[in-house]
């Protein structure tokens, strides 16, 4: 039987807006709230599960309903009223989906390439500047995304939306500097660290072989651990009034640098 | 005398946040508002003229006092509560200008090298990618960024704030697409445009003469009228999931290839 919901006070409703807003939940829950057509779609491709999908039928568009439906557990109609309450883009898009969330370990990470290029960000806190890297590396097809120390989680309805779903089309781990860089060392990786201290030009050195190209804050930069254990730091060079770009602007300049040499 | 404003229903704070919010009010009146030491120095350093300046005398450092107030037509000091009403920062910085705006006429620009490098952005409408725009161009040292039919005034609260005051240190120019397709022509400037059609990996052409790099909407990318006059189209390959980037991000990565190559 269909469900059908047309009531703000509705439970369902009030637990559907709290997994949005409280990562708290999320985390209890091992849940969160995708929405959108595509970005669903991606998370499905990346092997996440949905668990229940929340339809507005007047917006919903029915060629792309069949596959969606398939993959949920529960199918729950909402009146346009409530489906606007609960979604960013209300009139659009038309579905929203309760995913399970999937663990970020490091040691579920395994590598495409022979000579892996990682994006290593390390305490990014902007849910924008956190999809725009993950847009990057999506791009990029990097073969890993790795965020040491994270500020918010992965699964903030903010960063989903920003990075329009790349948060699912990454291999991405989470872990303490102190993880993330015994994980390279492990490896082999030459670690890049973006820095102005003992730096030499970016493009001047080779980024072939196995690499992390690793960004800090933009307040502070790299901590100290980072660049204690880093094979050389990077720097773009800077020829105007202020001395820090976007942080996301950096790793993209380093990481297609890494890739134009690699072509 | 030294004026003191302890009220919130002052005229003068309520206008102060109306010139925060309202575009047409900064267009009708030629002002607008910035906050924060170093925001407002790059201002002057740019050559704009502070109209008055605002201060929370309890949180406004001393030391960096005296330049900025002998700036200023006016200085009018404000209780911590009122400040903190009209400030984004509002428990730190402690100093807010009025300041007169400036013309952002094609006329004006005056190329600093015999290569000039341009930023063009078409109808950027987000001010974060506006300001990280501007931040990657002073970064870059670019000798304009011209901005083609503008969605959003540039004296917009966000885009000061976004580009930590680099809407002062660029020089930029706002017209009609026509208009800056003509102005760059008329100036033997070769247009390189972001798009996906017919176009070559952005790193197999030279960017070492004088030319400009365009880019688009994330949405829709550029206009024909921008493809139809662009001297070469340029693309980044896209590997991934997801066909486009953020806008900052692929400006930045097209500016600073341009940089590499002259180097």
């Amino acid at each position: 039987m269909q469900k059908f919901i047309s009531s703000f006070q509705n439970q369902t409703i009030k637990r559907l807006l709290q997994l949005q807003e409280k990562a708290r939940l999320r985390k209890k829950e091992k849940a969160f709230v995708v929405e959108g057509v595509r970005e669903i779609e991606l998370a499905l491709k990346g092997g996440f599960q949905v668990q229940e999908l929340y339809l507005n039928p007047d917006l919903f568009p029915a060629e792309k309903g069949e596959k969606l439906l398939a993959s949920a557990a529960e199918v729950i109609h909402l009146s346009p009223e409530v489906y606007e309450k609960i979604a960013y883009r209300g009139s659009t898009e038309g579905v929203i989906a309760v995913v399970a969330a999937k663990e970020h370990s490091l040691d579920q990470i395994k590598f495409k390439s022979k000579s892996p290029l990682i994006l290593v960000a390390e305490a990014p806190e902007k849910p924008g500047n956190i999809g725009a890297l993950l847009r990057t590396a999506d791009a990029a097809a990097v073969d890993a995304v790795l965020i040491a120390n994270p500020r918010t989680d992965l699964f903030n309805p903010n960063i989903i939306r920003s990075s329009v779903g790349c948060v699912f089309t990454n291999q991405i781990a989470t872990g303490s500097t102190s993880e993330i860089i015994a994980f390279l060392k492990a490896r082999q990786i030459a670690i890049f660290g973006a820095a102005l201290q003992a730096s030499v030009p970016y493009h001047s050195v080779d980024l072939t072989g196995g690499c992390a190209i690793v960004v800090g804050t933009e307040a502070t930069g790299l901590s100290d651990e980072w660049l204690e254990n880093t094979t050389q730091n990077i720097i773009i060079p800077m020829e105007g009034e202020i001395d820090s770009m976007n942080v996301s602007v950096t790793a993209g300049i380093l990481v297609f640098e890494a890739k134009r040499q690699r072509r």
